[in-house]
């Protein structure tokens, strides 16, 4: 069943094909919040089992504080038909440091590798709300007068 | 000159550059501040002249508090060369109520018609920081073993 929000005609969609998107995407926006503003820049990620996992600098800003929340956003968009989907994770930044228990120790075998810079530091989002959303019928513009 | 930066090796783009980015573009991700976590969702902008403007439906939450800070990112990644840009802006959102002014009164002649709902409210956003990070020379992945 479509549920759709009465205030945007958005869809909302279903976990399912929330995640099933996440995990056909390698590059979304992570939005974190620094010093009291919001700051959003991209980052290539990974989905691996329920975990979404990046990679960041020690000292860099996306890295945050640990257990800091942060917010994944991926989505596709048509400008010509004004349609798309966007899909938004929110939760907590959590730095993996024990890469020797049995749920982190194959981590780094995992084909996740930065585009930029070293960025040795693992982080994993613990999230709290996955929530996507698919604009399917938009509001046309109106017509040039 | 091209500045690149010594931790991430992206180049830093030029003011600029990044205006005539933000100008060729007509959707982006707003980051907010919502009850202390960060939030990203696409909405559909407008430049004119040096103002930067989008539409919100009252009590949505990228409405923010009016002067919330915001952040407007746009970028063109390309998942097979991991090559790209970003154009970050950060800064507050000043919602525009007074459409009789010298300044405002021709903007709701502008072409910025809202995708999705109603969104009668038209915002500002009045920027204290524009950067932009191009990266043309990304980190090889290893090759599979």
């Amino acid at each position: 069943m479509t549920l759709r929000d009465a205030r945007t005609h958005l869809d909302l969609m279903e976990q399912d094909e929330c995640l099933r998107l996440l995990a056909g995407r390698q590059v979304g926006r992570l939005g974190v919040v620094d010093g009291g503003h919001p700051l959003v820049l991209p980052v290539n990620y990974l989905v691996a089992g329920d975990q979404i996992l990046f990679r960041s600098d020690p000292g860099a800003k996306l890295t945050g504080s640990d257990r800091a929340p942060v917010c994944l956003e991926i989505e596709e968009i048509d400008e010509e038909t004004r349609t798309g989907w966007s899909v938004v994770v929110q939760g907590r930044a959590e730095r993996i440091t024990d890469f020797d228990t049995p749920a982190t120790q194959a981590l780094k075998e995992l084909p996740l590798h930065p585009w930029a810079g070293e960025k040795e530091h693992w982080v994993r989002i613990v999230p709290t709300v996955i929530s996507g959303r698919r604009l399917s019928h938009p509001v046309k513009p109106p017509e040039p007068r």
